[in-house]
């Protein structure tokens, strides 16, 4: 459903309070609880509740600006109305791993939707050594269904090319080609690292075969209109527990590189292995390697029983494509390696290490298997020798 | 200029007079003559002449239907819009290398625009053996400009991907999608081709590697929004003469691969090549020779001095990006020397030749050499190499 539109103006608890008795069949009489729960980037998330029936919602509203940088980074609304979109055009294609939408309404910029409060965000899940057994299926059967489904290989071209205009997302995009593609490979101010990263930060801006390389990512980004991305798709992304996995906040969402959203969350995976050792390292290099596997089993199905592409029969077609994927799944995970340690936006499963030694010595490890994976993603031929690389490292 | 809309109807030579005297300050009691001088497959082309002053302009407008195949092909006509702002877009960056556009109007999807009536239409003028000693020179820089300037090397990323949504272009694209990059490469209705040729065609239906090649190429249109293309470049869509080179039609432009161009005017200057022999030869391969410098020489000068990509200095970029455009060139000029002798839409250049024998051993080398560009195109190092397989046929 779509709300009756007013002019935007940003939700307050009671307002918040208000939408969802309007839109929601709560019990009469039920006293609401609303919490704001945001991250507080870029988005305000009302939790409403009645504890009484242990009904709720989320309202997400959409801010005008970047909150990270204070007022003074204004982004745009239409983000709110590609998220809300997004997961309903995901949802059609991977029902169950993505949260429902109740109603989004374009001009107060809000998506109403599933609470998944029982569930915890991934990567702080992952940090605490939750192991997720569902977690890779799970986003791997996601990353098929929702990359295939919205790609060539199984849309008219009609509906593709409407669906690409559609998901048009300029300003959200920029973000990414700017803090993963651009910055962090040269002196910019936006660059955020530890002293002690000095001389390892100053080879990447001097490496220029890595610097090539990750210009031929960033214009594959660029220009590769291959299926709807997810677009931001880490472990800050995912709601998970030991049975569920949901994929939230798809709002950089755009026609992009199949090989981004798989790689971005194969990077986040590898960052937590980076930080984990024995068999806590072997559970997340497992899922790094089942996640692959599955995704590429499904979408290899896929095509096989429902891609619509007159070539889908030729010989070595299927493989071109998956190698062309992993290839780039690869290079885009490279690059976010180096972008969470020395970019703008870190991940806490480094940051948050409070030994100063181990942490330094774990984000050269990251940002070396980061060189080398944009550096010889032509070369690594199976996602096991992936995981050896990053098995084979010392803390 | 916008004209007042009203609804879409097909102009007659009395309603195109009209119109003609309301937007161009025709001489008072004007005597203006109307000739309809399109080639009748998609649009009426009224150029309307005051014979006395020698004043005249054109007006064409979009059909609802391909008249190729009847009235039973309807054809958006959002594509006459797409054309006049092609038109405009190109002509900011390439002035005087397309014609003049004095208003358009969507809802009677026509460009009222310079008349080029003293010029020749380069197919026609090639077959008669014409030399038009600028046209390489003018179409490389035609390529270079209207490319370069319009891609994520010299646009902010907004106002490209504005430019990206904007030009959309599915019912045109899904034409060359088919035609060119499908149905010749499968025993399909639509192809056309000589009895003769049963043979050759058999052997591409069943060359397994040829396809995988053509399955490729067709990716990289649907998926590569690189740069504003015209869509269409063959050598029916310039007029020519000894001084002047303009360029029309551009209805099929979209965002794709900056290489689609290049090879589909390559391909129709090679199958010229093919048709003629000794010097006359020698002046078309020095006209593809050229095309390719000029177009490179002029891409890396604007890249140099106007290119605002971060990673423009970076080692082994542009060199990078010239040779992706060189080599997807030959593997679509292969394409088009393919389609254009057993797919549809044939070319006079072969189809010409009265000499039956002559006219099918011609057209197997074009099919000939669209195979070896199609495989061999990452192998091909230069131009000139490419000029030296077409200076070896034998009629």
């Amino acid at each position: 459903m779509t709300i009756a539109t007013k002019q935007y103006e940003a939700l307050t608890d009671e307002t918040a309070i208000a939408l969802a008795r309007s839109l929601y069949p709560f019990p009469e009489g039920a006293e609401l609880v609303c919490r704001e729960i945001g991250d507080g980037n870029l988005n305000y998330v009302f939790q409403i509740k009645d504890p009484k029936s242990g009904k709720g919602l989320i309202i997400k509203q959409a801010l005008p600006y970047a909150k990270v940088v204070g007022e003074s980074w204004p982004l745009t609304l239409k983000r709110a109305a590609i998220e809300a979109n997004a997961l309903q055009k995901h949802g059609e294609f991977a029902p169950g791993l993505v949260p429902v939408v109740y109603a989004t309404d374009e001009e107060l910029a809000i998506t109403v939707m599933e609470d998944l409060s029982h569930l915890t965000i991934a990567r702080e899940g992952l940090i605490q050594g939750e192991a997720y057994p569902k977690l890779s299926e799970d986003i791997g059967e996601y990353l098929a269904r929702t990359l295939f489904h919205t790609s060539d290989f199984a849309l008219h071209p009609f509906e593709k090319k409407r669906l690409a205009a559609e998901y048009s997302n300029p300003e959200l995009c920029k973000i990414t080609e700017d803090l993963i593609f651009t910055d962090p490979f040269f002196n910019n101010d936006t660059n955020d690292y530890e002293p002690e990263l000095q001389g390892a930060v100053e080879a990447i801006w001097n490496n220029a075969p890595l610097k090539l390389e990750a210009a031929k990512l960033k214009f594959s980004f660029l220009t590769e209109a291959e299926a709807l991305l997810h677009g931001d798709l880490h472990t800050g992304s995912i709601f998970a527990s030991e049975s569920e996995t949901k994929v939230i906040d798809p709002e950089f969402a755009f026609y992009g590189p199949i090989g981004f959203d798989v790689g971005l969350f194969l990077a986040n995976l590898m960052v937590q292995s980076i930080t984990r050792q024995g068999e806590e390292r072997q559970i997340v290099l497992s899922h790094i390697e089942k996640t692959w596997d599955v995704f590429s089993a499904r979408f290899t199905q896929l095509w096989e029983q429902e891609g619509i592409e007159a070539f889908k029969e030729t010989a070595g077609y299927k493989e071109f494509v998956l190698e062309k994927i992993f290839r780039d799944t690869l290079g885009f995970a490279g690059c976010e390696l180096i972008r969470r340690t020395i970019g703008l936006a870190h991940v806490k499963d480094l940051d948050g290490i409070e030994n100063a030694g181990l942490r330094i010595r774990l984000k050269k490890q990251t940002l070396q298997i980061g060189e080398a994976l944009i550096l010889k993603r032509a070369e690594v031929k199976s996602i096991g020798a992936v995981a050896g690389l990053l098995e084979e490292l010392q803390p």
